[in-house]
This record gives C-alpha cells, structure tokens and sequence, in this order.
C-alpha cells in the first residue's frame, strides 16, 4: 500500500527547503490556499480531534491589523509576503467531535472533564497539524517562513476575540527569494536525539 | 528552486496514509530509523532549538519497559509493531542552542529566563517535530500508528527519570495490515477551519 517518495520529493520537503525571509512577486491564489487545507485536513490527530484553526491573512487591511503583533525582526518579510497564516488552536475542540468521531459519541468526555487536559490536547495536535502545514505547503511548491516572534495576546485580540481560539505560530507563505535565506544552521547527531533500545 | 510533489506522493503522504493498528511481520532496520532521523532534523523550529528526543523500542525488553503505561486499547497493537517511537521533548533544549544557532552566542538567552516560556516552546516545536516525524516516516515507506492513550508519568519514569525530557506521544512504526484499518473519519471543510483575510 505505501510508496517510497522520491530523492526530489524528500529535497523538496525536508533536504533542500529554508525557512524563508524575503518573497517574490509571485501571488498565491485562494485555490491554492484551499488545496493547502485539502492536504493537511487528512494529517492525524488524537481521535481525530482536529484542533487547528487557521487565518490566511493575504490583505492589506489584514496585514495592518497583525503589524503591531510582530517583533521588529519579523515586521518587514510578514508585511510583504503573499500571505501570513495565523495558526491557532481551538481548546473547546472536542464540540466537533460528534462531527469527527461519528462511531463513538462519548469521545468528547474524553477530553471536557478537564481544561488543563483539554488545552494540552489541543497544542500538541494542533503544533502536530503546524508540522503538517508547512511540509504541505512545500509540497504544493510553496516556500515557508514560521515565525514565534510576536505578541501573542496582541494576535488572539486582533483576531480570536470573543472565541476560544488560540494563537499557535505564524507562518508566512509565498514564493521565496533566495537572497534572503541565512546560513543553513547545523543539527544535532542521531545520537544526541535518539535511542534505540 | 521549489518543485511540486505528484500525486502519488501527496497520496502516500496525506491522502491515503491511515492510522495502523495491525502490523505484517516485516521488520523495521536500524539504518531505516537513521534515515527517518536524518529527514526530520532538517524541519523548521524556532530559532534551529529542535526539542524533539527520541526512543525507538524495538526489543522485547523495551516493550515490556513500556507496556504497564498503555491504555488497554493500545497494548496489543503496540506489542506487536516493529518499533514503537517515543517521541518526547527536552524542557532544557537551549543548553544545545550553542551548537544549534552558532551564528548568535545569546540565543539562550531567548528562552531560559522562564520555566513556563521554555517549556512552551519546548512542547510547541517539540509536537512540530512529531508532525516531520509522522511524514517522514511516511514518505520512507513506513506505516504509523501515533497513539496519546498512555499515562504519561509511568513513561517518563521508565525511559526518561533523571533527564529534563518529558514524553509527547508514541507513535507505532512497521508496515500496516490493512485488516485493522478503521473507517476512516470525516474531516471538517474548510470553511469551519479557515478564514481568508
């Protein structure tokens, strides 16, 4: 049933890809927005709770209104990228589950007895949805810039009032010029990562 | 510089890859784990911090370490993959910033002045690695079974007492017998999740 990818493919998505800091003119379509969600929609999650929320922020009024969120080294590349994608996460999920987990509809007490379990729940699959994001967007051709610098009780004000969503990363998205790349930064060995035992 | 992948590959990745719960009896090589790893450590995190540890269980010793911790739906399946990650992340990633982000010496300082900050970012690009991990796996042909129904205190204990690593999640690692496969689950259509703005 499962294939192996390709030398380009694994480039593509993890060898030769960079975190990017400068874009080309190169717009990114909605259709192409829409393909990114059809692609990390089926990435798994923990009873497939699915709690990432996602605002692509592509106009200028929605640029000017995440400004004054960033960190002064993120300012310029956020404002002219294609689009800023406000990943958050949504910590009362489990409303969906009768949706997402039609074949058990006690899932949701899985996991409303408890906020704290609630909300843990909620970053780690929706940072697992963040990690599908942007390989999805490489994927699709797109270049990607995540970004943990900025004020996170500015963006959940500006654009998660009033419901139960909160900012998780953003990740600026377009067509990368390469002159803006740093130099690659190095990894750690399989040893200091890994055991097998 | 950014290529598309095909359609088989986004199929393999996203589209057709299933959560396993049953395993065939093909094994899982030590050099496949040393690939896995050497894709996911080029994924992005926040300042290079990259979090994530890892122990691979592939002995019958590891598995009977592990098996106390998990949830009676989980115990079969997972004693009987080839290999059972567990993904988990260090709260003290920064000491390694040094050798991770050598182009600024203070980098450290990003995330050590706060217990709560480190561990954040910790668990945040700790489960952004977990997401690599998941398609990485995928992409080399290897199917997953990533798994929370665990107590995640009795793994600590066992494979992590007396570091400043804290467990994520498992993740089963073989190839899958399609057997055990569940119907698949609805995902939610783009307008619940997305905004464009």
């Amino acid at each position: 049933m499962s294939g192996i990818l390709s030398d380009d493919a694994l480039d593509t998505l993890f060898r030769n890809a960079r975190t990017h800091n400068a874009w080309t003119d190169k717009p990114v379509s909605d259709d192409l927005l829409h393909k990114l969600y059809d692609l990390v929609k089926w990435g798994p999650t923990s009873a497939n709770c699915s709690p990432a929320r996602i605002v692509f922020v592509t106009s200028k009024e929605g640029k000017e209104k995440l400004a004054p969120a960033l960190s002064q080294g993120n300012l310029a590349k956020t404002m002219s990228a294609p689009v800023t994608a406000i990943l958050g996460y949504d910590v009362e999920f489990y409303e969906r589950l009768p949706d997402l987990f039609p074949h058990d509809l006690t899932a949701k007490t899985w996991f409303n007895w408890s906020k704290e379990w609630a909300e843990q729940t909620a970053f780690r699959n929706g940072s697992l949805q963040g990690g599908y994001f942007i390989l999805a967007a490489r994927a699709l051709g797109l270049d990607c810039g995540p970004m943990s610098g900025f004020d996170m009780a500015k963006v959940d004000e500006a654009f998660f009032a009033g419901t139960t969503v909160k900012v998780n990363f953003l990740c600026n998205l377009g067509y990368g010029d390469p002159k803006g790349l740093f130099n690659r930064s190095p990894r750690l060995p399989f040893d200091d990562v890994c055991k097998i035992v």
